[in-house]
């Protein structure tokens, strides 16, 4: 999706709390803002929020010279989800449709985004995920089903840190042998990476692989060459979260994206109010049939 | 004040509303922002926000050619709050404390801003008023009250247009024969100006004047010679809403703000949530007695 004009207050205030994050000094947050500001003025609104993204958090590890600066934030993340992971995994198991109750589970924990909104209380998230187990997606959660059932190969696009927790447990309703996941290739906000699999033991249940790119989201043209081929090859892509929403929305590929819509700009384009779980599908693949059988070119 | 980095994406935000507001042409939109987010990177944070605004809307007339592009807002605002005028005199004769009431009702009708906070809604204002005279002013109001029994004179500084109708009911609480009231020099958002102290009636009921400037706020320098004469020369100055403390807080002065806090910066200043109506006193005069008789220097 392009960068509505909507999304330059966000992305400015989104700016504003990395730079809080990741340093103490008020004239690193003042320096970073106004080249934020400048970037804005000058950029391309025909490019997704998250190559402005990207740009924001490399200057940031640039001037602070932290290599991955949410790091302790993800290990804290990652932490919490483990210790809710067995309750979930009951309640799975036990459920009447265990893959609808993994697929609420994965897409309520893309509450753990420390990019979409000032003031994110982690401590709610035991509380919003106990709610999120009564709470359906909106979508056509049996168009997933059968594309599922239909796909020789399926990429699985994580998103956060302890959300992987949760993909975990929807990878494990999944055909195992069928799924590779993918992360990001180096930190981009609390974005999972590799040490984010291996936390969630993901790597011990399906081949993990990276993008090789560092924005928070999928810019094909920014990852690597492998990446591009074994997305071109899948048969099935599940996109989890807002930033894959934004970056691949419209690309060609037999695309589901999973994620919580956290603004009114993917309010307006899922037709969905802020704050619905959704399971929607790549507009750019709408032609082909819900049996999802599509083979990406 | 001096613009926080957090009223950065607001004043962004702003920008955004206004422009579209103003005009129906996205061209316009995206034009004004990329200016807009070009003037922040640059600008002086020692100057206080409305500093910033003025120039946004400055630009917006001189865009879409358009002298006063929330005239009609204006209009509609003024008659809202004049059909609600009789209702709200009676109240005010009848009750036991009537300038408290007044005071009440006028920091309450502050929230008749354009500026500060998208999807603001008209329709609500009968609603919140009616709240609003039972929700206590937080701050000094024996202090206002004294102040206002010693002041040889008095200049009051409205805000906004539909909010001065409500100004004239504490007005008519005031010695009148000591009290100037004040309005913009030129449209600024819905500011009231000369044409909306008439609509209310003002003009019968004391002096008005006006400040000279375009700015949503009172910045002195910017203000006429004459204004400026008149300010210095006050013993008492009441001024209405955020856009004057942003603007006047730290002057020198005998000043009361009475206003809704609108933001989380003006939260902090004030120490008072989000939302509180408050009457709180200039900083630069703490050093006076609450009898408040100070003369400005």
């Amino acid at each position: 999706m392009k960068t509505h004009l909507e999304c330059i207050p966000c992305l400015v205030r989104q700016a504003l709390d990395a730079a809080r994050m990741v340093s103490a000094d008020p004239s690193v947050h003042e320096r970073v803002m106004r080249e934020v500001l400048r970037w804005i003025s000058d950029m391309d609104l025909g490019s997704s929020p998250p190559v402005l993204a990207q740009r924001i958090h490399r200057r940031l590890r640039e001037v602070t010279g932290v290599e991955d600066p949410y790091r302790e934030a993800k290990d804290r993340q990652n932490r919490t989800a483990l210790s809710l992971l067995p309750r979930y995994r009951t309640a799975i198991a036990a459920a009447s449709d265990p893959l609808a109750l993994a697929v609420q589970l994965a897409v309520a924990a893309n509450l753990i985004d420390m990019g979409a909104k000032t003031g994110w209380n982690e401590a709610d998230v035991p509380w919003e995920l106990g709610r999120a187990a009564h709470k359906p997606v909106s979508g056509d959660l049996d168009a997933l089903r059968a594309a599922v059932a239909n796909a020789g190969h399926i990429l699985y696009l994580t998103d956060n840190a302890g959300e992987i927790v949760f993909d975990r447990l929807l990878i494990e309703q999944l055909p195992r042998d069928r799924v590779t996941a993918a992360v990001r290739g180096a930190p981009a906000i609390n974005d999972a990476t590799r040490e984010d699999a291996r936390a969630a033991g993901l790597d011990e249940l399906v081949e993990v692989i990276d993008n090789g790119s560092d924005a928070p989201g999928t810019l094909l043209r920014d990852c690597s060459p492998e990446f591009q081929r074994r997305f071109a090859e899948a048969d099935l892509i599940l996109a989890k979260g807002q930033g894959n929403y934004e970056s691949l929305a419209g690309e060609p590929g037999n695309i589901f994206f999973l994620f919580r819509v956290k603004c009114p700009v993917t309010a307006a384009m899922t037709g969905r109010p802020v704050g619905t779980h959704v399971v929607v599908r790549s507009c750019a693949e709408t032609a082909v049939s819900a049996s999802g059988a599509g083979t990406v070119t």
